[in-house]
Formats: structure tokens, sequence, C-alpha cells
């Protein structure tokens, strides 16, 4: 038995839903999962779902799928097989709590992916990737060394075949050069509640403004700062007896849980992004 | 343009999404929207569409769909025309939070429902339901009275063609008469977090207990007190400060947006009730 | 027995807690309450107590309180008789929400105020007003009657001695003017989670950024547009399945119980505003 | 500079503030922080205080305390200094994430406590900590052994000089015994919103119950099996897709926030219990 997940999106038109689960059900695959949303505005179909086959050969299903559907309506897809676990690289600096928490469910099997190596400017996290067994790679960065440095991450990344990147606090902006190569694929956390606070020190400003709430914002990398596609968010209350580093030890549970839901997201194929917005099917 | 939506639920089996979906294709139904869901415990398939029609006839369709799909399956199901309101009654008692909180989101289009009626025990809220335009029915409730008094509530309901009760802060026990003849169709506000505090005064027992958090949950009454099936939830944080008042207080605005929430999900025929549990498709 | 509430602020220094708490036994108080702050960046020491007295003579006490207190420690200060209701104007459009919201929970004895008026740019709200009996003051504003209708308008809040002023979704910018003359006593509420989508049509700016939470605030007016000091704020988690539309209706709710939190709050005498920042003695 | 915790209860009545930071101002104390809180059921005042201190002898200033204030008031009391770091013992069993998230706080800085030793029933969790460098005691409890385990236990905790006990995730009922050396000083996590499903297993009763919020709670442990005084809960949203084990795994986010707060209110002498109940002064 083999679960597929295929994701599609195209231009809104009637009969692609029973154009699919017909496929499906033609190619004797048994549909257990199925979501879709329309987006009104641009007028775009989109549809997730989860398939079960007992024979399963991925290569004439593509070909079959790409002839009687994808050129019919013009899809955009994505067929992925339910048991692959993608390759999660992590991107780390010297702040420990996210790389922690990730590592710790992953140990705990909480998260569905393989993690071939951990990439940092410092050395601060070295042993902690090796209380894991996960392979630790030093790449310092300054200013004059940063193109030098990324073309050494890339060759790391392309050797472990790796499939997404997680910014795990990294504090490095990214060229989009590497953007490039890994589109809605890098994954970073923001410590603020996005669109407020863009840029660094968002705790500071948030302090400085007052608020009662503070959040934690997780989204893909795009060459504009701090405005790619959401993928989660979430808030803790705070009040005027909040120092800057009370809001930075509150944020930082923020953090770890954003970015892990986004990670878990990701992981499990339930984001697709158009136009900016991420559609996340649950 | 006719909207249809359909709810179905039966033993979980191969190809019931294409067959369903084929089914609406060949009745030249556009699927809006989908969603399905698998209780695996006890092996259910759950499903409901937002379907649109340029001809529709509810006649045919139902007819259509009892022969090829109902029997084959072995399914429940309801069809439901997206246009039709559904007829709400509303039980109040003194407590008017929940009841204007109702009306004016009934009065602001916020609720696709029609209000035919309202029925209490008191006369309290007479001059609400007069601000509202909305016939008001005061029928006293006491022991003596009580069987009676349900004879003339379920007239009146028959009368007006009511679909669905709701009980706003009725405080009165429902008898499993009048459950029989509103089987999931009795929405009541319990001011606790159920399953914690069952029964009367649960702030009083909140408050004794020491809790941090006070909840509210919206629930389908059944014959055991407090136990019917959750259609929906939430909480509010409360500390040593507050008094047995002030969770009261807090308390109220967490009743109103619950039980608005819960008559929107049943208003919009989001609901599906099997073994005690809601399957909720948002 | 009377209950007096007394909040200073003053630099921070030692003894002030001891030298009040003194004053006030010396007075023959008894303290029920006692909160205090320090705001380390500026050095401020802030304080609120609520105080019994047996005899009290508000004259007296004053005049000795600035003696002995205010002259020392150079206090900023404001002494309230908790009795007192503040006189409270709602200035109100078309959105009938919050007013409603508001109007229904002064009914129910949730709020410690007075509302001798309710003025408006427009008369759809009226009978609203009338069903609460409060008086309604129809007072249009165009871009050349703007300077006028304001004229009329502190006008009519003078003759009501009106303490402070509620924007209840008012949808006009106010003038230098008419804040001059309620520094910190304009309570508006903004349907964003500031500082993110400042400004008009806040909803829409959130559905193109494509959050995943959405938030209102509720602030005292400033000149500098959605910059003054926040009271106030939540949120409500939303995705990507909600249109613009959604998203209004589920701020709504948000923007009642944001509004109503922060006007009690100020009712209570438990804002201090200091910096463009306030501090709130739950 | 000392600073000094002090946290007093006794029968409510008047001038006990006053006399409190008066004693402290002629003490040559700077009070830097004040709160109070009257249980109006049972007429009783709390407070806490921290204040700073040039010179300090913490004999002295105990028995000046005495004198002055506890004989006078019949004052339960307690004076912590500031700087010193409780001593916590952590019992763990074989669940590993509540421990690995209070390791990881200890480590950042974020408690301000010892960790002397870990105690366990089983070896799993015996690199976990051997990684973070905490002493690790293994002692297999079953029911023959469980009354010479627990001897050995204390007589390990003793020799330590524990102050307080955290059980993260420790599975194992605690005797009244141990209960009685530890009295209102054994903090549990409890994977539930309190007082609903009670007892264990919890997860599969909200399943049952089809709940759609879940929470957990973290309280002393007293003999009466989870009816402990509550320090801290909290909430997450969850539905009908919810398998148990989807419930389990978001469920260990809450245990661990939930945890890792109430321990940090104890380390910072927050919390006072009276009946059964917490006033716990942020």
């Amino acid at each position: 038995m083999k679960k597929i997940i295929i994701q599609i999106y195209c231009k809104d038109q009637a009969g692609i839903i029973a154009a699919v689960t017909n496929f499906i059900a033609n190619s004797n695959g048994n549909i257990v999962y199925i979501d879709q949303h329309v987006n009104r505005e641009q007028d775009i179909f989109f549809m997730r779902t989860e398939t079960e086959f007992e024979n399963f050969s991925m290569e004439v299903f593509k070909s079959n799928f790409k002839t009687e559907l994808v050129d019919k309506f013009d899809m955009k897809w994505r067929i992925y097989n339910a048991e692959d676990k993608p390759k999660m690289a992590l991107f780390v600096s010297k702040y420990d709590h996210c790389l922690y928490d990730i590592l710790g469910r992953y140990r705990s099997g909480e998260l569905h992916c393989e993690i071939p190596l951990i990439i940092s400017n410092h050395l601060d996290l070295k042993t902690t990737a090796a209380y894991f067994n996960i392979p630790f790679y030093h790449i310092p960065v300054t200013k004059a060394t940063k193109a030098e440095a990324e073309i050494e991450q890339l060759q790391l990344l392309k050797e472990h075949q790796v499939d997404f990147i997680v910014l795990a606090r990294y504090m490095q902006i990214i060229s989009g050069n590497m953007i490039d190569h890994y589109k809605n694929k890098i994954i970073n956390i923001h410590h603020s509640f996005l669109p407020a606070f863009i840029g660094a020190k968002p705790y500071h400003s948030a302090f400085k403004r007052g608020v009662k709430i503070i959040g934690a914002t997780s989204h893909y990398i795009t060459e504009e700062l701090d405005a790619g596609p959401i993928i989660e968010q979430d808030i803790a209350r705070v009040s005027h007896t909040y120092s800057i580093k009370d809001l930075i030890t509150k944020g930082r549970d923020l953090e770890k849980i954003v970015l892990a839901t986004a990670i878990k997201h990701h992981i499990n194929r339930k984001v697709m992004v158009y136009n900016n917005k991420t559609v996340i099917f649950y």
C-alpha cells in the first residue's frame, strides 16, 4: 500500500474535482483526504489529496496524470510519495532555543524528515549537534567572505540532496541567489507579529511602542525582507511590567512553537504558495 | 444558479469520493467546496460538499442520489438548498447578554436564518424582543405546569415550522420528549469548559477550585445533563484576583461568542453528529 | 465609608511607598489595594492605591497630600472618589456592533459610568440610542462644516460635563484641538493589531498580506494617526479560507471586546499614561 | 545591595500595609515591588514585597520583623534572599520532552535555580542528564520496592539539600509521607485542563468526549489525586481531525510551557498557597 500526496492549482473552472477524483478512481486509488480552496480574487483553484494505492508506479501515474489532467486544465502540480522523508538543512548561529526544540522533536519522532546537516557561522552549537548526532559544518561569514561562504553552503546542500532549509535564528541575510535555488523552500522565524516590526530588534520596537501582545511569524524567505508568504503566526500577552529581556524570554517560547508548526506543515506537504500567500490544508 | 449542500456519512470504503463527485459532475453540478473526514476508530466516512447547478430539481436530484449512491454505500444523507434560511426559535429566561448578542448579529445580517419567535418563562426580555421586532411568547414554567408548558411550546414550534432551538441561557431542564422532537437540533450554552464543572453554578465551582482559566461550551442537548455533542468551546484567563462576580462578567463574553459560533456552524450546515461527537467542516 | 483611588508618578527614589502608605495610615485610611511599577528606562515610579476612610474630606486630604507628598517627591497625582461615575460620551457613525455592545454592558451594570449623550454624524443609530434611552445628537460632518461641527461637539461635551470620549467606530479624524481638550481621554478602537496595518481598511491589508491572525487595538487618540498609547489588544486566528468579508465579521467580535475592556480599565481608573505608553494596574 | 523577598499572610485588618512598609523604611530598605491581595471569602490578607537594602543582616531583620509585625498581626511569613537559588530536584520517567525543555531553559539562564540531581525509575534519560551535566540517580520502583525506593529518594533529596521537586512526567503516585516532607513544594504537570479528565489517560478521555480544546495544568501535589492547588494552566485548540496521537503531540507543547511557567513562578517566590488555591503575584 502506497500513499501519494497530490497538490494542484490552476484557473478555477467547472469539473476539476470530478475529473481528478475520477482519474484517481480509475487508477485504482482510494482517496483518504481531499481538500480544496478557491481564491476568488484571482480565480485560482487549489486542491490537495492523499490517496492510497495497492500497486503503484510513480512513472506511469505521473505520465497519465499529465496527459489526462495537467494539459487539459493547465495545472501546476506536485506529486509526493508520503513515505519519503524530505531532507532538511538547519542554519543556525548562536541562539540555541529553536535548534534544541527542533532536534528534540526530531528525536521524538514528531518530524517526518531527515536532517543531513547543520550549518552555522559560529561554533557555539557544535556540541548540541554532536549530542543529537547531526553533522555540523562551521562556515564563518564576514562581509568579505559572504559570497564565498554561500558557494560553500550551496555545495554542501547539493551534496546532501537537501530539499528545504530552516533558518533557526540564523541572523544572516540570505542572498537572492540562494533564494532562487530554494524558492519557497527556505523557512524563517521572525520574532514579531509581521508585518508589525519588520527588520532587526523587533522586541525593542515592541517595547517602545508599548504593545500588549507580542507575536512570532514563520514565513518563506523572499528577496524583500520579512515580506515572504506567512506560514504560521502566534502571540502571547505581555504588559507594562515586561522589560525587553522579559519580552525576549517570553518570545523564545513563541518562536519555537511557531517555527515547529511551520516546519511540520511544510514536511507534511500541506503548504501551497500563490501570489506571496500560503494556502495551508490542515 | 442554485447552491446545494450535501452531508453524508457511511461505513468507510474505497471509491466513495469518486462516486459522489462523479455523480455530481454527471448531474452538471460544479463542486465549489468539498471536505471529508474518516473516523478511524469506528471506521466511518463523513463528507460535505457545496455544489452549484444551473438547472436544478431537488426532487429529481434526490431520487437519483438515492438510487445511485445512498443504496449502494448505505449512506446517511442530508441535502439542503443553501439559500433556505433555517428557522431558529430562541428560548430565554432572564439573562439578556446572549439574546442581545444573537439579535444584534441577526440584524447585522451575520446569521443566515429566520427567527420566528422567542419563548420565555419570564417577561423580563419582552421589550428586547419588541425592539428587534421578534414575536415573544411568555410561557411560565413551574414544577406543576412543566408538562403543560412544554405542550404549549411544542405547539408553537410546530406552528412556526421551527427547524432548531437555541437555549440562550434558558435555565430550565429540557425534557426527553422535547429532545426527541429536535434531536441534535437544540443548542445549549454551558458556562464552563465541559466536562469540568458539569451542572449548576459552574463559576462558583471554578472559583472554589482556583482555576486559572475559565471556559464556555456550546453543545447539543441530550438526555444526560451537559454531556451532549460539543460544537464549540473557548476560554479566558483569570487569576486569584477574580471574585465570583468577576468570573461571571468575564464569562458572559465567552458565552456570547461561543454560542454565536455554534449557531453559525449549525445554520451553515457545517456540523455532523456521530456517536455523541461533532464533525465540523469549517 | 468612602473609597478613594490615588494615582501618582514621579522620579523613582527611595522611600516613596513608605511615605505614601504612612501618610494614608496617619489619615486613618485603610489601604485595600496597592500596586506599583518602576519604568527602569526613564527611571519613573508609578503607584495606584485604593483606600477606605471612615470620615473623609477630599479638600483636607488633597491639601495635606500636596504639602506632605507631592511637593517633597515632585509627584504628578490624581485622586478620585471611587463612587463617582465618570461621564462618557459616545461618538458613532453607522456601524452598530460596538455601540450595541457598550450599551448592553451599560444596562447590565457592567460599566461604572454615566452616558449623558451619543453624538453621530449620521442618523442610522438614532433608534438604538432611543431604545437604550440615551440622548442622541446628530451633527453631520463634511469637509466644509468640520470645524463648525467640532465647535458644536465641544459645546455639547461641556454642557454635559463629559469626562471622556469613546469613538465607537466613529470613522472621522479627530482634530488636534479636540485632542487637546481631552488629552488621554479619547479612546479609539482600531481594527488591526497595531502597529501593523495603520490607517484605513486594515482588513483589506491583512487579507493582502495573508496573515494567519488578525487583531484589534484600543488606544488613546493622539495627533499622530493610530500611534497613541495602547490600552488593550486581542487577536483571533484566521486562515486562507477567510474572505475580506469574513475577516470583517470575525474582527467585529474582537473590536467589541477590546473596546469594552479598554473602557472598563479607563472607568476604573486603572490606566496611567507616560511617554506614549500605558501602565495598567489590573 | 541585597534584595529581600517577603511573603506574608494573615487575617485582614486595617493598617497592615502601612505597618509593613513603615517597618521596611525604618530598616532603611527601599521597596521596589509590592503587591497584595485580599481573599474576601475567608477574609485573609496576602502581601509580597521585594526590598533593597544597603546593609542587611537577615538575623537582625527577621528578629525585628517577628517582634514588630508577626506577633502583632498574627502573620504567617517567609523571607528570602533574592540571590539565593533554590535547589530543584527533577523526577522523570521515560518521557523526555519536559526534561529537555527544563534543562534547555536552565542552561540558557532562564531559571534562577540549581539542579543538583535528576531521579528516575528508568534509565532512558540518563544520557540526556549527562549531556546537561546533571547527576542522574536511577531508583527503580516496583510495588514491592516502592517504600524502600522512597526512603532512598528522601535520603538523596536531603543530602543535596533540595528545596523543591518537579515531577517532569514522572508517572508515579507520590506517597503521603513524601508530600508531608515537601508540602506545596512538589510541582506536577497534568496533561489536561483540570478538573476535567482527572486521573490517567486524559487525552483518551478528551478524545472520547470530543472536546474542541485541550489543556494542561501544573499544580502542587496533595494527597488527593490531581486536586492540589493550581499554579498554571494553558490550552490549545483541536478539532475532530485530531487522533489521540495528535492530541498527545499537541499536548506536549502545552505541558512544556505550562510546567516551565509554574517552575518560574515557584522559583521567583511568586506563589502563595492558602486553602488549596494559589495567589500568584506576577
